[in-house]
């Protein structure tokens, strides 16, 4: 094994109250209409105001009780910037970090193509071998271990276009977005297709989501506790479940208990989800963010090198859901570094 | 299909705010040594009171920050009555109902046993048999029909020694418990090796513990969008995990993602759990409910007639964990009807 980098942890992070890109909220309730001062007046903005006042408002048709106020969220396109995947990022960093200790992988694939880093070889790998990357990056520790290799990772990573750290290329409107529900006693939950303990490595100070509120995809640990040392959970180079797709309902019906009233996805990995929160009668809200800001961000999700991945938006006017052009919507992409 | 028993649903009990049986919140700080009427003096209240007063105390060298205050309760015999197995007479109960829909029953074991419920022949189905009912009594529906069915069974089935209803053979102490730990900043978990969807129908009412809050054992679910049809979860007569013994940690580690500081259990299924509790540096929490009192409750946990169920009682000297005897120790077992 790799010596395990130094890194605050999010414990550590947590208990000092970084929730560092969080607008700070109000003593007094500030109006929903103020709430997204990053969202340009449309009809996405429109709506999530209309839904918030609506279900907040005590004694009104549409009222919902706080316990209720659940509102799930992807992750990668919807909270944070998805091209690259970071987390693949992730895990090509550690298979370099982790080489000289593997003197095999020079010729073995697929780590001889992650250590060569060649674009196109890498997208030839397909899932296995990717799913090969990332089971080999991220078991074989406990997941205090894991947590503190990835926070000391983002300390020194920075995303290869914005050239800022990834903690930075999460979305300012959408932070302002979980800020609102927050205020109006929603609980906000990340319901992601990368890995769960991944994003609660800095969930709660990016996003201001404690690790609970986590919900991802997940390899298996197990409980150890040898004679002479600690109990503790080891993480297995196997899969356990897969958070995306039909997954997610599945998964929130899991963790959660309790069918959220508003989602918010990008891709094709979130249409059931999105199906799911938004089909029962009562007030509901589905929103799908669109990339179409070459200049900001990327465009891609009507025009993905690996196909389309629109299936989403496509459906969003059948089902009533707000589509947010990242382009034309919003005044400001990422927080002020 | 049996019909579908009517009955209020959890979310509308937990809607109304019906916490019945959890003692009243006041406005202001209570001292912790009044919190807990149900203890007399014992050197299990005491380590209560003083872990709680040790990790809220601001500054002190045992602070612990409101987000790490996570606090794991198993369910059967730490927080309800366990015996008989609440869950398994809902499931022999529902064989009953189900029954005159599948007249094979009443030849092909182990239906034919459950129907007769003689004592000694279901003991003796063994833990393939008892599988085989649950997985039959619990499968084959939504999670919002299944919680309306075990919510229709509470309302009507009686403890058959206390004859009262099952919601009402919960332990008063552990209210109080539950309450003085929330009061304080905790979030009380249930780590239950029964089923998840069983005791999330109920504990939110019950204890205020509302259902992302309640981990447990689980069968499989999968999505469903049929054609013309609504987007659900459908649940599927397959084990998906036994949230029991080693598994508690793994689904501490799942669910939570976070340690927790204090663990309460009663019997072996619950000993990982306390050990990985309890094992890390700083102040810590390990409680074992010792089940001595013949009179008020069952006398069981060191003379089991399915064997010792006891080796948490045994470490509890050894690893610092405390031990309430409900003979000695709690003045009320259960909650005023």
């Amino acid at each position: 094994m790799p010596p395990r980098p130094t890194g605050l942890s999010r414990r550590t992070l947590g208990t000092l109250g970084l929730l560092a890109f969080v607008a700070p909220r109000p003593a007094g309730a500030q109006p929903a209409s103020e709430a997204l001062p990053s969202w340009k007046p449309s009809a996405a903005r429109q709506a999530i105001i209309d839904f918030v006042e609506a279900v907040t408002r005590e004694g009104g048709p549409d009222f919902v009780p706080p316990p209720a106020r659940i509102a799930v969220f992807d992750n990668d396109g919807t909270l944070w910037c998805e091209i690259p995947t970071v987390q693949f990022e992730f895990a090509l960093d550690r298979i370099r970090q982790m080489a000289p200790h593997h003197p095999e992988w020079s010729t073995t694939e697929p780590f001889r193509t992650a250590l060569k880093r060649d674009e196109a070889e890498l997208a030839a790998l397909g899932s296995r071998g990717i799913m090969e990357l990332m089971l080999a990056t991220h078991a074989g520790s406990t997941p205090e271990a894991f947590e503190e290799e990835v926070n000391a990772w983002l300390s020194t990573a920075r995303h290869p276009k914005f050239h800022r750290p990834y903690l930075t290329t999460i979305y300012q409107p959408m932070l302002e977005l979980l800020a609102l529900l927050e205020r109006n006693g929603f609980a906000n939950y990340i319901v992601s297709g990368g890995g769960i303990e991944f994003v609660r490595a800095w969930s709660e100070r990016a996003y201001g989501i404690p690790p609970q509120r986590v919900i991802g995809s997940s390899i298996r640990s197990v409980f150890r506790f040898p004679q002479g040392g600690q109990p503790e959970l080891h993480r297995l180079a196997e899969m356990d479940f897969i958070d995306d797709g039909p997954g997610k309902p599945v998964a929130i019906g899991k963790f959660i208990g309790r069918r959220p009233i508003a989602a918010f996805g990008n891709s094709d990995g979130d249409l059931e989800m999105l199906q799911y929160v938004t089909a029962p009668p009562g007030r509901r809200l589905g929103l799908v963010v669109h990339h179409d800001d070459a200049a900001r961000e990327v465009a891609y999700d009507r025009q993905s090198p690996i196909g389309r991945l629109d299936r989403a938006l496509d459906q969003a006017p059948v089902r009533g859901w707000s589509v947010v052009s990242m382009r034309q919507d919003w005044s400001t992409v990422f927080p002020p570094l």
